[in-house]
């Protein structure tokens, strides 16, 4: 296996400003449990990123798949659910969490990952009495499991469908850096806190060792947040941890730094794939899904750590994931693999 | 407030051989989800510390209620109970994090903060039948919280109680460096993992950031535990994070060093209180609890952050928490503090 | 074993009446789930008895501890737990239905079986912050597990410690008949609809073969609680049975008619007992509870099916349930049976 | 609206013969919760029906809803789900009740509302590690949703990949006796009882008030199932009423006689609507689907309570469902209906 990984964006550690930042915290004192002041900055640097004033609350978390299941089992009461697109990681990659909180997940098959709201109103039309769960939030993601991005008009659209049937919009991030830096985005951070109820900033892909940056802006999202985050076993002692880290990380335009960077070497990695003429699916961010012969496809796998994505008849649906660690080098090893493997 | 904290043991942020630990790999790429060779070597060192074989599952989460709450929601089925002293952790500081995993949880009064097998025996016998739930499992805690520590004949009655009538044995190792380096203790790392059948060795408490070792004995035990951990948001995508800093606690006796050094503090701080007049209860490891004339109790709460723990007629008991860090000049600072408040 | 049975009082099928109006309605065709007209006008006979308005919501469910679990968790939000007396049913005559979905239920000791609204704000004090679960709602029952029934002022002073802590306060009214036909008694209905958010008038107990009526008296109770009710499996198809019965019961009376036949009952049967030298518990409604010689305690429960209650060093607490079968002769029965084992 | 309705075969409150079963019982004292004799004698008729030996534990619940979502979540454990199809009952009808009680239900489109055995492996292969749930049953129902039956085949293959995999069988019986006597079926009870793992015998469409006939097959499921019904609220306190009521409808073939008569009717009901011109769907049950004009539609549902089962563009399929009360005459009417609205 080469030292080369395409294999995700969660391969490295942190990025050593991250590093430094809590190297310079070992002896101090601090209070547990986010109330220190560290987390307090660093939650007032996320308001001001996207545009909200003090009564938008922000809770760091661990990951990912806690923070949605955390999020979305405080939004909805028992007997509502949620909608969402078939792929959504909420629905194939998080082992039923949402359903073990107790939560049926409405899905719809969206298009290239993006669920709309024309499918958001259809099932909202086919829940309308007691046999059947109330649909009470849409869960979408930027960028998607198949890393393509939202428009403004699509998330306008799909505000307007939860205005209209009284639903939460809630926006998952994990890769919300690479969506705001893609050249297909035309979403401003303003504009996801003007548009979405709730939604998470990712960390854990984006240069941190963990810690997702869960904004809840609704009116209806003020009562206890804490307790429910701590009965879900996804309160921190030392919650200060994470204010140091997401302190560092939104320093200086540093978070939107790392993922313009790795969004541009997918877009190197999909030149490269085009140039040896290969068809890559359409990807503005930092996740790359092309088809290749089976043989090949493996080749890759074993040697870049690539996952595999789908099985289809004559050929594999590979994923390469780039990051800000991602070198030109990098990108000139699996070329030079490419190349010799015609 | 004086810059000497005895709130808890987990307000400094981690140990510098962790720190540098992780330093070492910054650059590196890892597997995702714990399946890394970091993560294995910590197991290993696990297992030989408790003389476990590869056949128990050692498996490293963010936090002890977390722990508690995945690990308990994993042993029992839906419907089933725990049995606890009302006391522990899980009945009074986690915020119903058990019940809202669907369990409940018996409660006896213990005594000195520890269950015994007669309370248990007790528990099921009062228990026949499908009216009420099904007394599945027993959770203890050692060292405490309120700092005691259970002795092996204790241990062993337990045990006994839980083969009698088909219960698990969970042992919350929160502080269990505390509690097997007390000079109270005469239980070995090696019984602990001879007697129980769960329990986890806590690093928050004794110098990691995040991270607790959960080790799974039981045969019952050794089916997708990880999918429930991943259902219950409790999975960490860069799980050679734990890794590494386990090996690092871990190696060379650094961990049970840690855990000594804050219990010689304690022993220290008790020698103080009882110079100057005051009564502490007994307690062998890093907690000490005092009462104090309410006006005092305050003055100490503000000047050294310590939790208030009962409020009584004529005066107030408070928690003193040493750790590793703690210091001669802190005890110092407070034995001046007292006597200048005398 | 004795044809006369002092076991419970839901030992007997149904009252006459209520089959015999079953039996008009055999060929009639209805409407599913509660939306037909003899659900209705039950629905209006039960508001009207309690002095409520048609924001009332009335709902009928089949068992006790279902109303219980359903009304419970659909009250609360996933952090939130509910107060009650140690010995009330939900702590301990329910399998844990209350923390299967997932709430705590905080325990005071409580007097003769009733919970003091001092013992209340107790408790809430005791929870205020992220680390506990919230308090939210109260939970009484009128009739108590030991027969014992709340006063108006103890009800009020509960009404108030609920509005001081923006608590709900739910009543469980599976004996509320019993309670409401006693002399101990100063309630009218009209009371409980005006002090507690929300309760229900028990049917099982008091003539019905199963079902009661659950009443959702609280302006923030009015959200989708049919959905609730559906997804905890506790909608009937033909919820039109319980409309039926329901009107029958409440029909002139009948359903307070039968309670004071059973109460009359144990009055002479706590008669009896003292008569014959025995000492039992005050009980008002028609529970009672009286402590025997071990061996004669053992005779009553095999001839009579009694309850065995609790064990004591040298006598056993036997319980007795009268109902409105109860006759003169059951009661001398068991006279002749004391008279010959003395 | 007419007084023949087709809307559904829960509109009758029940046979006369349950009735007159139940007055035979007025005045008896029988044990509470299904301990009594009557359900004993139920049970062993049950038990006999399907060739099921005393090992196999049967449990009378109320409602089809109550028992899926009861079996489910006592079969599966937190971190599995079930295979069913989209058109399943627990998908579609069910408020979400099996994700409320924790599992995520995997839904494959199925062929004419039937899951094939294809369909669960594909289902089972792509959920391969802990990133995802764990199938673990399958559920399937005969008749369907869609008043299609399995055939004996189509069964076999399902116990095969059942095995294959280690997953549970379980099938909903809720209109079991419609499959059973179905001239499309070659199905025997006693094939039933061989190949499934549970299963469900339906009161509530056939005959009784409510009541559902629930058998445990597997030898895994023999521990504690009436603590996990008595948590989950569907404990009946006089269960006897079951018992009386199944020993009523399983005498001398009154259940199938019953069902036999509603699958005639539904055939008489197809043949006029064949008549008329109209395509009914193939239904060898007691459901007829058929697409009729959209106003026609309107009428159908007016003035015989169908249900409108889906809107296509220029026209509407609704539900007929015919019962043993069902008569020639009402045949008749909806002849005439159709005559009229040609």
């Amino acid at each position: 296996m080469s030292k080369v990984s395409f294999r995700n964006d969660y391969s490295i550690l942190m990025h050593p400003a991250v590093y430094a930042a809590l190297g310079e915290h070992l002896h101090d004192v601090h209070v547990g449990y986010g109330r220190d002041e560290e987390s307090e900055q660093a939650r007032t640097m996320v308001r001001d990123l996207f545009g909200l004033k003090n009564d938008s609350e922000v809770h760091f978390l661990a990951g990912g798949t806690q923070t949605n299941m955390v999020a979305l089992s405080y939004i909805l009461k028992d007997y509502q659910a949620v909608i969402a697109c078939s792929s959504g990681h909420i629905n194939v990659h998080e082992a039923g969490a949402v359903e073990a909180s107790g939560h049926k997940i409405l899905v719809s098959p969206g298009v290239n990952g993006k669920l709309s709201a024309a499918e958001v109103e259809k099932i909202v039309l086919a829940h309308p009495d007691e046999h059947v769960v109330e649909p009470k939030a849409i869960y979408i993601s930027d960028s998607t499991e198949t890393g393509t991005v939202y428009t403004k008009e699509e998330l306008l659209a799909l505000r307007k469908v939860a205005n209209q049937y009284g639903l939460y919009l809630f926006l998952d991030g994990a890769r919300l850096g690479a969506a705001l830096t893609s050249e297909a985005n035309d979403l401003s951070p303003k504009d996801i806190g003007a548009l979405v109820d709730a939604f998470y900033l990712g960390g854990t892909k984006n240069g941190l060792p963990f810690g997702e940056a869960l904004v809840l802006i609704h009116p209806d999202f003020k009562n206890s947040f804490l307790r429910h985050v701590k009965a879900r076993g996804a309160m921190l002692a030392k919650g200060y941890a994470l204010g140091i880290m997401f302190k560092a990380i939104l320093n200086d335009g540093l978070y939107f730094d790392l993922a313009r960077k790795a969004n541009s070497s997918a877009k190197k990695l999909l030149a490269v794939l085009e140039d040896e003429g290969y068809v890559p699916l359409p990807s503005p961010t930092n996740q790359v899904f092309c088809a290749f012969p089976n043989s090949l496809a493996m080749g890759l796998i074993g040697e870049f750590g690539c996952e595999l994505w789908e099985k289809r008849k004559d050929s594999t649906v590979i994923r390469f994931v780039t990051s800000y660690e991602t070198s030109k080098e990098d990108i000139l090893v699996l070329h030079e693999f490419l190349k010799n493997h015609r």
